[in-house]
């Protein structure tokens, strides 16, 4: 596939202590299925600014897009923007742009910018900015790095307005058949067909409901008509 | 903290592309914390050989414990098990203790145990299997490497027969407040406060309900007079 390649970085300790199930990850990992941007790896890291530092500077150089969440709020445990910036050797402070988005904002609801909601103006040098429809405070793109809130609707207004910005690739397309048989009957047919269809990617999803073995058979590739002429042999060759 | 300290690696394509939504790092962060181990980074790989034994050699030469889910079951993406032994330097092939275990299975229900079925039986030597009381086939440890399955119910299952093998540490306690208002009101205090008490850790999670704001703090440790004494100062301070 020369569809582009990305990763994301998920930051908090309250994933990792197992306080919070984490939503951004399905959400983002959608969203770029549909911009045809293979999705290739996640990492989650905690709090934690040399953690942070080494995670992004190894996924920015691995993948051509990557997407962090988590750590951009006020409060002493968001560390993120700050972060980004050691790993790029950016100059980072509170920045005129951002500064004047918070204070129309809290001006507006007659609330004080006091020093911690300033942090959130701290963007690096050279970032631009992304929008943050819902409570403003904006996320940021430094490089192929793209800098986002932790909080699930947040994160998804900023994905909303990111996307249009990125250089996608073709869709990426995928059918699912659902068969009431376990995975150990329709392996060989099934690896038969991804050794002839070798351009698409075939994952094999086994389940139990009701007491029975059940598996979802997923094609993925790019080419509608190389899915459908997959799926039909393997539908002839699996389903009962 | 001197617990133990631990990371996950996720195999699948199926949480990568969007397809499927993780519930297995959720789980298991909820375990370890319960038995005082620390999770402190998670990986998602794909289906991907090299990939594996990349994440794999990374993550468990900087943790106590790595825990996988995914990739053990019979069909032609099932890769994990001889990625784990590829990783270690170890010889893989089907291990007669874990053939047998399959070859009960099956003969009592009259499914024959086929060459797919038997891939489920690769283990590399030297490993200590982990049971698996839903569908047999074992799941294993190989030096601090503990390999699981993906499908949830079957991955809970693995994790309650390995727990107890492993060395935990101090539980890990956490107390939560729920204040209605914004990060940026009690950012100052929480700072101050975490900074007195270096001993704990102050997370700080915003939330919005019905269109006002929100926080919930939260303190963590080992030590429950320390977090009974933190919170009765928070709540002396941010609540309202």
């Amino acid at each position: 596939m020369t569809n582009p390649t990305a990763a994301m970085l998920v930051i908090g300790d309250e994933i990792l202590s197992g306080r919070t199930r984490d939503a951004n990850m399905f959400h983002l990992a959608g969203e770029l299925t549909k911009a045809g941007i293979v999705l290739k790896e996640v990492r989650v890291v905690s709090d934690d600014h040399a953690a942070i530092v080494a995670a992004v500077n190894a996924l920015r150089g691995a993948y051509a897009e990557v997407f962090t969440s988590g750590g951009i709020g006020p409060t002493h445990d968001d560390i993120t923007a700050d972060a980004i910036a050691a790993a790029f050797g950016a100059h980072i402070d509170v920045r005129a742009d951002a500064r004047a988005i918070l204070a129309e904002h809290y001006a507006r609801s007659g609330t004080e910018l006091n020093e911690a909601r300033l942090r959130m103006a701290r963007i690096p040098d050279g970032a631009r900015r992304i929008d943050n429809p819902i409570s403003k405070a904006p996320g940021f793109s430094l490089g192929n790095v793209h800098v986002m809130a932790g909080v699930p609707n947040i994160f998804q207004a900023m994905v909303a307005s990111l996307m249009p910005t990125l250089t996608g690739g073709e869709p990426l397309l995928s059918q699912t058949l659902r068969v009431l048989r376990g995975e150990g009957e329709i392996a060989k047919p099934l690896a038969d067909l991804a050794a002839e269809f070798a351009d698409l990617s075939f994952g094999s999803y086994p389940f139990v409901k009701d007491g029975a073995f059940g598996t979802n058979l997923v094609v993925r590739g790019t080419d509608a008509a190389r899915l459908d002429a997959a799926m039909t042999r393997l539908a002839a060759q699996v389903a009962m």
